[in-house]
């Protein structure tokens, strides 16, 4: 018996979806860590100037908090587009873009409208994880197709997957998490050819890489080519959840078609614009961040690792016997860092150099207390 | 040609899900208008102590938008559970509440888990025009049950209909939109007692409603009873997007199987936290509204027409032999009102004193010019 109401009644107890039975909620770990290095956020707060801007820009829109928000939310697709057109050379217009809750909502949209029972949906593993489990949301068949063993893409092998799969949506994530490598527009374009329906670009993390985006591609394939971004990364607004798309404007009108009225807060929209009038500023800790990594991966190479080479804010390395065991020896000196599921593999996020520095001395100590328990350095 | 991006694609190029073909976005005119009665919001904007609050709240949580927010909102969940213990009399625990941004997606969440292919959800209509909508976006068959000719539900017959079509899902909204009768409990019970599956109840328009809420049968119906409520309506909060329910803890288990994972941003929860501190003030203007509602009802009987009996903030009225053109002659005199697509009636959300006097003055010219094109008063 408990004291809750209906505390007594169990999961089992209830209709679910057979194919729910069983499954773990997604999500790392939100553990209370001095050194969070686990969900690749940005390690810089916003600046001070941000703050302020974000505050005065809710304090306008909360005198109207009790009529619905713009529907459409035109003026902040007209600021991403304005972001998008300064940042790739490739002139996007707001009727370019979409935005959500999360990039995780705008793919769940794709999915909806592209994807759905009956069809299928095929990724690169090993990818974002949320691909497959948003496509399992949505009742589209997933459909693995493998990486070259260095877990970069190979363009003409994955174009060959398509073409016998034939799958209704395709996911290509550049640079790839958790693995790191960008792919370039080459390999993009024999993917495009090969696509029967549309193909996704997830740059989440595009921001990192010197690689031109997805985005000049458009133009060439504008019935196929979606390519997704986040303001939750190089943007340093995980916390605000701002998803966004840039398609043909045909693709938005499709998504207008699933998407649920008002899905976008009038808080979240005047806050991700006023976040992106200080674009110039937060992004200025990219290159910080890319120098960084620059430092994580020598150092982890010294240290006897074999990390992969990373165009994002984050770094996957091993070789691990036991991935969770190692994952745990991190936590244990105050390291949050992700077991992501690859065996043998852990991936850290690039954080800042103190951080990074806490990250590093618990690698060499993981080192050190392999090298004891197993006799042989993690080679 | 176009000038924009991919702008010649139409959306017949895309490889748009069959089932989407042809269909319109979802969504009522967003025209400005001075006096706005179509969406059932609350007309009175926050206080300023309400937007000080809010505002003072986003500022705290603005230097850590780098990082995710709380994946399980559990200040806010605990916040909503305080206030629905204290609206219902029944202890509601942070265990027994869920929030999404705005009630769509909770209830989109719901259909996730227990709807989808191969399952199918009813509802009794006229009702909320998104439970079908919803229905469709997550593959679940609709299934549409009748209510009397007065737009009320006739409980017994309610459980025949279910008994006989055995749906994963049911939905009574109550009060319903857009006819505006609440359900009784044992209505209630008789829906739950023959429902296979869930039974959710919708609540947006509780607050307006003298009625027992559905919350007071979850200690009997655990494993069935979903009640789900929002922000939007009484609270005004509208524009935050806060929609919630209340149910057994394991029912939240199940949509933590199928929410996206940090689905409410920082500002979101925060904002919402703040807004219910004052639900107090807030909710004081239901007790105006309600009386207002009582006006409003008696002056448009007084012009002949027939309004539906109310336990919301809206009135449902007619009969008009073509409801699309009366709606238009609202409109044409400042008077935004709805046309949710039942014949010969219309739909007029109860405002401030001043915006119901302009709305029963545009009543009143259209029962002239209809008496004077018809040569006979509107029944």
């Amino acid at each position: 018996m408990t004291d809750v109401l209906g505390g007594d009644t169990t999961l089992a107890d209830l209709p679910l979806r057979a194919d729910l039975r069983g499954r773990s909620p997604y999500g790392a770990p939100q553990l209370d860590v001095a050194v969070r290095l686990n969900t690749n956020e940005n390690p810089y707060p916003p600046p001070p100037e941000l703050v302020r801007d974000v505050t005065e820009a809710v304090r306008q829109v909360a005198a109207g908090l009790h009529r619905y928000p713009d529907r459409d939310a035109a003026e902040l697709r007209a600021d991403l587009a304005a972001y998008l057109t300064g940042a790739t050379g490739v002139t996007v217009s707001a009727a370019n873009v979409w935005a959500a809750n999360g990039s995780n909502e705008v793919l769940q949209q794709i999915l909806q409208a592209f994807g759905g029972p009956g069809r299928s949906a095929l990724g690169f593993e090993p990818s974002y994880s949320m691909h497959p489990i948003l496509s399992a949301g949505t009742r589209t068949d997933w459909v693995p197709a493998p990486r070259r063993a260095d877990f970069s893409l190979d363009g003409p092998a994955a174009a060959r997957a398509i073409a016998e799969k034939q799958p209704d949506v395709v996911f290509v994530t550049s640079p790839n998490n958790p693995t790191g490598q960008s792919v370039g527009l080459d390999d993009l374009r024999a993917v495009l050819d090969a696509a029967p329906g549309v193909v996704v670009v997830d740059e989440a993390y595009v921001e990192f890489s010197s690689r031109t985006s997805a985005i000049a591609l458009i133009a060439e394939h504008p019935a196929k080519l979606i390519v997704s971004r986040t303001m939750s990364k190089a943007f340093a607004f995980a916390g605000g959840r701002l998803g966004y798309l840039a398609a043909a404007p045909a693709v938005i009108e499709a998504l207008l078609l699933v998407r649920l009225p008002y899905h976008l807060s009038a808080p979240t929209q005047a806050a991700a614009r006023a976040a992106l009038r200080h674009a110039e500023a937060t992004l200025g800790s990219v290159k910080d961040l890319v120098d960084e990594r620059g430092r994580v991966v020598e150092a982890l190479r010294r240290l006897g690792f074999t990390p992969v080479d990373s165009d994002a804010n984050f770094v996957l390395f091993g070789p691990f016997a036991e991935a969770d065991r190692a994952w745990r020896r991190f936590l244990d000196r105050g390291v949050l860092i992700r077991d992501v599921g690859i065996p043998g593999h852990l991936r850290v996020t690039v954080g800042t150099p103190e951080e990074n520095d806490a990250f590093l001395a618990a690698a060499e100590d993981a080192v050190a207390e392999i090298a004891a328990q197993t006799e042989e350095s993690p080679q």
